[in-house]
């Protein structure tokens, strides 16, 4: 079988499946492992702390692309969905390894402002870059590994949503996607809103803050919106075997992408790339969650039992089940991939 | 500047330098750094130790072609370069999470023995693959990072070497590399010395248990042989200020390739991909970790001060200075690079 046939989640289940056999051999690294391959970051115990860590990958033509976004303004971007992920966690991230696979031809004056965009992000969170590597490739490639600690013994996983619990969303979804269909030249915008778009695209804000709130309201279960609200959902009902339904109406679409595209709730559910954070906590937990939060909120739905495999759910404001699409963001399959 | 024309490790340097300015933020991720930027690994203080964070990339044909090493049998390298890694700072490695970028075309079947093969490795120096990614890409890139714990307090470095002190390596060098111009078709050997050369490029054994054992005899400098004998011995000079010189008929050619290749010293010194350890010691503790280590160790030279900027010396059994030539591993750079 092909890996296109497979896909990315076919495929990392089966690397979970191989190394589980390696689980069994229970060294030490394994039994103070917390949380392995399947949540936002993997997470262990030492002596006196939880230590999580990250890794992500963005590949040219595959998460970007030169004529649209340049190499100096992916440092940014590319250390940001890492930091999400920590955030994801409810963690603190520390220290970043920056991987760079590069074509010979490539100007030293870009990469020189790719590593400032991506010190900016790094300082605002305290985050020190601390190695990497840098190797010769004929496309590129961004590999960052952020390693951090969590926050106390708590922790935001995939696995802990339970039925009855409302579902929210920081923030506001689709901006980013927007921003990308506009870097494409699909519409043409003015100066103003264009901007606003291309950042929204470009210079995601890690939810890291408010991870951390999170863990300390009691939240227990979260994931960062990466690959689309609807399938970041759905893997939170795959990792907690439990269904989710969710209220298209309460979809908070961001004002500008409501006000100038066409589809903005296809935008919202399926285009990735927000970075806010997607969590579920009972109402009470949730009402301390909203008051502690410094940025807007909203619940769009609740965690049901475990009946369908078509685990998530999306209702119109006349309660009419709308027919469910798992896409977004999933790499190999052509069908599903933006490219 | 086009990054061929400045190279891999003046890319290095300005990154450094760029980095420069962030850590005089003085946040606490910088104030427990202990080693960032130019060494085998980064070294930070947790509050009840001293972690070590690695990572290195392979690239399809770059570093590897499939022609030549299937996917299968590639898992275990692309672990075993970082191990060694660790080993050079005489660390314990823990935790690893592995990012692959694949085309779609790949078989699954190759992916799966890729894992199997890296875990046979990984369970040998009972490492918990933790983490990672998986990504669409045009052409293969593995990127592996290591996070392990130094022994103690103390730390192999590049850095603490010193006039005086001898220079020794561990085991026998140029295997690696003959067995690479061997793949490549270039000899052809009978079936047995082929399967030796076959093994010596692709199944490196990282020198972990050896790294501990300098760090516990008193040893404070030293590097993995990745790039070649020479480069990586400049590596070292470079970082502690000093010279090096060493006699050439003492460095330990692999006795295989002495018999076979016509030109055993280029590949022992310039050849690379050796993960033995090259470190400096006085005499003194150079006798000891001599008598504590379970493999071979060879003295080849001596750090001298820093005199000159070509900083490693090379003399013949007459005592003539052989002319240097700065080659091994470099990227971007053509003349220098293997690819």
């Amino acid at each position: 079988m092909r890996l296109s046939e497979l896909g990315e989640f076919g495929l990392i289940d089966l690397i979970c499946r191989t190394i589980d056999n390696s689980k069994n051999l229970q060294y030490a690294s394994w039994q103070k492992l917390l949380i392995g391959i399947g949540d936002d970051a993997a997470a262990w115990q030492t002596d006196d702390h939880i230590q999580l860590a990250t890794t992500d990958t963005l590949v040219q033509n595959t998460h970007f692309n030169l004529d649209i976004t340049p190499l100096e303004e992916l440092g940014w971007k590319a250390l940001a969905v890492n930091l999400s992920d920590i955030a994801a966690m409810g963690g603190i991230p520390k220290y970043a390894l920056v991987s760079l696979a590069l074509p010979g031809e490539l100007k030293v004056d870009s990469i020189s402002k790719f590593y400032n965009n991506m010190l900016h992000l790094a300082e605002q969170f305290e985050v020190a870059i601390v190695g990497g590597n840098i190797v010769a490739a004929p496309n590129i490639v961004i590999n960052i590994t952020v390693i951090g600690d969590s926050r106390g013994k708590a922790m935001l996983k995939r696995s802990t949503a339970f039925p009855g619990e409302q579902i929210a969303v920081t923030g506001y979804l689709g901006l980013p996607a927007a921003g990308l269909e506009m870097l494409k030249g699909k519409i043409s915008l003015d100066l103003e809103t264009s901007n606003i778009l291309r950042q929204g695209y470009l210079k995601p804000m890690p939810k890291v803050a408010e991870g951390q709130i999170l863990v300390e309201q009691g939240v227990k279960s979260a994931i960062d919106i990466s690959d689309g609200l609807v399938i970041d959902l759905d893997h939170i009902c795959e990792a907690s075997k439990v269904n989710a339904r969710i209220k298209m109406e309460q979809v908070p679409l961001h004002p500008i992408i409501k006000a100038v595209f066409p589809d903005p709730q296809q935008l919202a559910l399926y285009g990735g790339e927000d970075y806010e954070l997607l969590f579920t906590a009972n109402k009470t937990i949730m009402h301390r969650a909203k008051q502690a939060l410094n940025c807007p909120v909203t619940i769009i739905g609740e965690i049901t039992e475990e009946k369908s495999p078509e685990r998530v759910t999306a209702v119109d404001s006349k309660g009419n089940v709308i027919p469910y699409k798992k896409r977004g963001w999933e790499h190999f399959k052509d069908e599903t991939s933006k490219a």
